[in-house]
């Protein structure tokens, strides 16, 4: 089992990103280059499941890194085949106890008409009450994952074959959820009805491409082609292409906007917007709805960049790097000295003193979590003898824990839960803090009128603790909605 | 052994790093925290040597990074004492056969006054000859280093201390190096009478620090004091402090430009310059030097960035993130697949297609050795839809091999060695190439009137084909010096 | 996953040991010291389930030793409380492909009423029927192990209680089983209607204890109390102590005779008699039914030493060590050179010259299956400079594979189903071969009236052909029964 | 780095084993057989120096056994060549910390006229002089072993050919060493003058062997040829065959006559005598000295086997297996838990109760030591019921170290040392306690008239504290030599 990482990065994490291929030859091959693409939305585990008409179904699961696994010959070749799906998870905070590799996916379920393996990205809301109900009919489950849930119900329904038993059983589900399936001919793909999480359709080939993201696409030369619909299932098999199936009731869309800010890579598509783009437009927008006089607009590396490219060009103040990250460093250190568990963050960045010194500077982040990383980013741009530091956070407060697929602290643990912008500056102890408004981030992803009330574009539950689905196990844990009153 | 990487970067690659630490406690954690900011300095394997009065000397050797091996308490609590040294290392090419562990330093040796223990970052060209000569006389070498003539030359001296044994063997090598030693109550850094690699002075409580680079001396908080200077040996001791020694004789610095151009991290200080400054200055006089009408000025990532930032600000053309680093790639690709082998730089890069489609982008890079990375960039940002593609280089023609310390190809595979700049732009398919001219290299580092042409500045061989030491053993396996005609 | 043996011991292989215990401190930890005990009934893999108040229920499995793997503190602090079972495993001949960490026991299933645990030595007959109905129903098995229908029948149950869910199941299964299980609160331990595989209970402290065999309770200190009976379900707790159900219809009992011959461990003790003291009769029924004029009796070690004394007493012939062991041959050989997999036997054993040379020598081992090594054995015996080498073998010609929980080749494979004893003699071609007789191994066992026939007091089908339970999944794949003409 | 063993063997080690092959295809594999054969004189590291043309001499060196090391194609096919020599050993009691991997055999070393590599079995009684010698003089010692001063003594021969220069070299050392190396082209044996420790010559197809014990050619299907001669010096060449040569004084040969009680394996035959029947003789010979009435005579296995069986048959007393040893006991515990630590004995060895219960017992071991184990199976087999316990040893008390290449506790840590036989009955408390006499001994290896007491045949200095050899850095450590009144 991995060593949890001991220096807290202060961001919400992204839980998974899947990837399928069919019709081409070592799919399993493209599946692996596509994980490691889409790496970023999750880095602890990863699993590929294959299929070829010799060995029936192979799969594969490690802990770790893409790149440290699913690239040698000897691991690859026992992956064969024209079909193939794979997975990247992070951790689940609030578990109890490490993962275990049986938590790690795709899942593999053996039905009376063949097998299925499945892949999920997101969160299923109402699983807990899915596991009580299925355990007392019987099934025995191996992992402690919600996604779990979604193989068993297959298991157990009544349909013939096995894209009707997988529509059966995610009429059941509830929450958040993008699926990448196979059966021994088939690649399925499916969006929930609210299309919160992303996934995208490529060619490549005679073949084609189920992604969570454009960049994953573009590593494996394959032309993008169009996003699955909130609430579309697609099967895809050799003799028919691509078949468009619609099993939920129609909905309005509520994608994740956070996709925009932080998750997705800045080099996928979303929406027909450049993700960077999009970024460095919020870096305009800030600097039109909070400018401030200085002399040196700095991004905290990496995913401040765009955002601070944009306000740069926006204040016309000039863009430099003042804080410098280490490349080399990793997630693996294993039962770290007193020492290295004391440097934190500065084991990752570092000042760039010379440009720094007695300057005024405006941090460009693009989000404020627990607060902790940016304290001490804070305390070493001071050290190294900047004049005045400003931040300025490409996100709205994050005030509200996301139950879609997303690995946040309880609420209690967000700044923005229990801090006015004003108290947060404070307790930072900086010149200025601000963060772009909720209407400035609609217009940055293209909502020129901004947020619509009544009908949000988005879901944005994590600024506004407007839930689009009712998290049932977590009220049922005792949460609490927003009340009118807030 | 490790695998080598089956991804050239085409890169030139700086051979060491070296870090000393004397009078605090656990001096080993702080080793092994400078080496991890030494890091970018060689990545192949490291080395740390400490002493305490318990155990006398401790050593500990491993392959693969800082941060994977040198981290543990398990391995740390081996390496006890207020006296340690430290050492990364890249490969050296053309060694026979992968490197083994023998080969990483520090060396050490015991003496019948007591051991010594020593790590070097340069390289001696005349140790083919030292070696047979040492062997003649009854020497045994355990590794393929050339660093281990040093500790046998010791070994032999007349000399009744450590200190004055290695003057004594210095005195005997010719070449660039910059060396950190120990005994068991002293420190020791030299630097070769030219100074071609960097060696700094630092105070960190009440200890002494030395450290290739002043990056490193920020990580453990200690304070930069000051170079040694070239030719300069120091004994750091906890009764006598710093003593200063000139065992060569004086002659002209000849610090290393590309330490300012490439290998050294942006935020290091060398000469009382900034890195990151001299670099975006670099930007701005190629900006002068060759201007061109175009929409993007882009940085190859990562270390073409400081000099895009110079490029951008001096043209007034936008900045822009053209180009996508993958994050999670590394080292480890153990006998990969044919398809992965055949990725290459897709791996690691990725174009930004929404902010490159149809505009003329200028790509700013650090340097062409090969040229083979610049064709496949050049292809995937022409993929991408850009309208023109100039490149714009940091240094000037890389045309001649680095005999001091730095891994270079062999000269007939440099594109400079064989190409005049019009047929590396045809080679490379682009709408323009250009380098940055030698004179306005010296002015970016400081030297406004340009390169002194009889009495150079810095060691510029690698551009000039001006070696200031002369390559002894090279010569006698048949290189070829710059004619007169040349 | 771990390599084959690329050495054929051709021996038959016991599949699996198990061993539970219940209230004492750290109970894992006597698992682990029991299964290493029971070590020789299965070496590929082992695993351990305990369960303590605050964690619930902690599982561990490796592939390997136990030595190797349940001895570490790091690994067995993650197995707290007082209720531990425990398995270990051979691989099972004819499955796909090798096996899965999945397929390593004990399972584990969550019920509306809690967990359970359970380990399995034997095999079901009817295993491959339960899992297509299984599956038909809704259940997904997560391992190719038989031993999974018991844990999903168990779910399906409609008993309210764990322990009658278990009989519940158990009836349903067909074949030859001793299982331990554990809930939260309880130890179980059950024996097949007939008894086939061998299950006892020991005390030790205020705990008790269910094993394979008594050497293991031998290693922890227990004491030996008495055998769970045919068909006897014993359900242990702090609260009652040991309970005793009989589930299922009453039959005779058939132990099965080959752990007398070679299975057990010889300082074990079944049904009351000495395994040493059986084996060592043996020997006295084999030198009287077939006495042989010699200079030396030699067992082939080790598992023919106890024979080879009671030949060597009873016919007065000198005992000696003609054959010599090396004892650091071991199971680990990854990728073995042509060379190295050529040396087979060699590699185990060598002949010792100066007591052979010369000699007319009783080789005595304990069976012959495929005959490969019984060769081999005899070629280096006559290389040494044998006079003549005569076969004396402690058990009659095994004829028949065993579906009850033991690796066997296929019929065709086994040299007594294709020859008669004098073709075997002249297949070896040594100067004699000579089996025991049935009816003197039952003597030897303590059956002074030898073998009924009519009712077998054995399992005895590998020499017989007589399967006391029908191998149903076998017929159904095209097994042949014996025929009358047989 | 290996872990100590926790089981206390409470045996006297051997410290190497060593095996050379001149004029085969892939001589490399060969010395990975024959090491595999010497295992038993050395388990904690291994290593193997080939040499081909191709690429000059290659090299492997590896903790652990062979059969995990030397078995792999991918390690092996590294080790290319018709010439190789290779070195098992144990670690060395009383060095500082634990074994690197360059205290790990052959040593290598390189000169002016080319490479030679070494390895040696025994212990140089002058080494820490020499090092100091060669220390003073320039050479830079690697590894912490004695044997390493071979090599540097001949780095700084003046003779010019690699033979001679290894003449020089052993002239200087002093106490007991065999020796194989070898150059490009030549393998070489040697045995010290006194010819302490075994070498032994064998033949094999068209090229020669040189091997610690006969026991590693039978396993390479080699033909013994004869012993290398105390003081002898064989060069064996493809040109010339076998060249033997006499370096040293003629003295009278002194072999250690623990050889015969302990150290070989017991098919080895050393000086024409069979190394089994030596100990069976032994124990013919203690059942005259010492016979006793009893029921049972059992050895303390494995080793105790042979003298078990001749005391067996010269007494008529019934031979049996009354402790049986586990055979999957390795040396692997890594952090054992307190309770696995405590176990001791007990992991390896159990008693076969049915078998000891109410009888007269007669153990048979081979040596006390410490007599830690002694006790521990003492009690064993009276926890068992045995109704008494008579202790019959195959070698004197052990009352002196031994300096000549074995592991021996400091002399006051040998229970002999410090009581007599009758304490130690008392000590261990048991019924009986005899060792054989030191004529005893002699005269079952052969010496009809006993020990000569003025010249003595053997080297027996463990028994009689008579050392042929001064061990002259031991004194100078401050051990004190047998005094007169001894």
């Amino acid at each position: 089992m991995p060593p949890a990482h001991p220096f807290d990065d202060d961001k919400l994490k992204e839980e998974c990103g899947i990837f399928g291929v069919i019709g081409v030859t070592d799919a399993a091959n493209f599946v692996a280059l596509g994980l490691h693409a889409l790496q970023h939305r999750g880095q602890e585990a990863g699993g590929i499941v294959s299929h070829d008409e010799e060995h029936g179904f192979n799969s594969a699961r490690r802990f770790g890194y893409v790149r440290d696994n699913f690239t040698s010959q000897s691991l690859m070749q026992t992956l064969p085949g024209p079909l193939a799906i794979g997975h990247v998870r992070y951790s689940t905070a609030g578990s109890k106890g490490p993962t275990q590799i049986r938590d790690v996916q795709p899942f593999f379920g053996e039905f009376s008409m063949g097998g299925a393996a499945i892949a999920h990205n997101g969160n299923i809301t109402n699983a807990d009450a899915l596991r009580r109900e299925l355990i007392e009919r019987g099934s025995i489950f191996q992992s402690s994952s919600d996604s779990e849930c979604i193989i068993h119900l297959m298991a157990r329904s009544l349909q013939r074959n096995i894209p009707e038993r997988m529509e059966d059983a995610l009429r059941r589900v509830e929450g958040a959820f993008s699926v990448v399936a196979m059966t021994r001919t088939k690649l399925i793909g499916v969006r929930d009805p609210l299309g919160v999480r992303p996934l995208v359709l490529g060619k490549v080939a005679d073949g084609w491409v189920l992604s969570s993201e454009t960049c994953a696409l573009d590593i494996i030369g394959a032309e993008y082609v169009r996003e699955i619909e909130p609430g579309e299932m697609v099967v895809i098999s050799a003799e028919k292409g691509v078949e468009s199936l619609r099993p939920f009731r129609p909905q309005k869309s509520r994608f994740c906007i956070f996709e925009h800010v932080y998750f997705s890579r800045p080099d996928s598509i979303i929406g027909n917007r450049s993700v960077y783009e999009t970024r460095r437009q919020i870096g305009v927008e800030l600097a039109r709805e909070a400018p401030v006089d200085a002399d040196l607009v700095c991004p905290v590396p990496d995913s401040g960049t765009p955002a601070a490219i944009g306000f740069a060009h926006e204040s016309g103040i000039p863009y430099g790097m003042g804080i410098v990250r280490n490349q080399y460093m990793g997630r693996t250190f294993i039962e770290p000295t007193e020492q290295i568990r004391n440097m934190g963050v500065r084991l990752k960045l570092n000042v760039n003193r010379a440009l720094i010194k007695g300057k005024r500077v405006i941090l460009v982040d693009d989000s404020v979590v627990r607060g902790t990383t940016s304290r001490k980013i804070k305390e070493m741009i001071l050290d190294a003898g900047a004049a005045e530091v400003h931040f300025r956070i490409a996100s709205p407060p994050t005030a509200w824990p996301c139950f879609y697929g997303v690995d946040t602290p309880q609420r209690e643990k967000l700044l923005a839960a229990t801090m006015t912008e004003e108290e947060m500056r404070e307790h930072l102890n900086v010149d200025s803090l601000r963060f772009i408004s909720l209407d400035g981030l609609y217009r940055a992803v293209g909502e020129a009128e901004g947020r619509n009330p009544k009908q949000p574009q988005y879901c944005d539950a994590c600024f506004s603790g407007e839930y689009p689905v009712e998290p049932a196990d977590q009220i049922q844990k005792g949460f609490k909605l927003k009340t009118a009153a807030e």
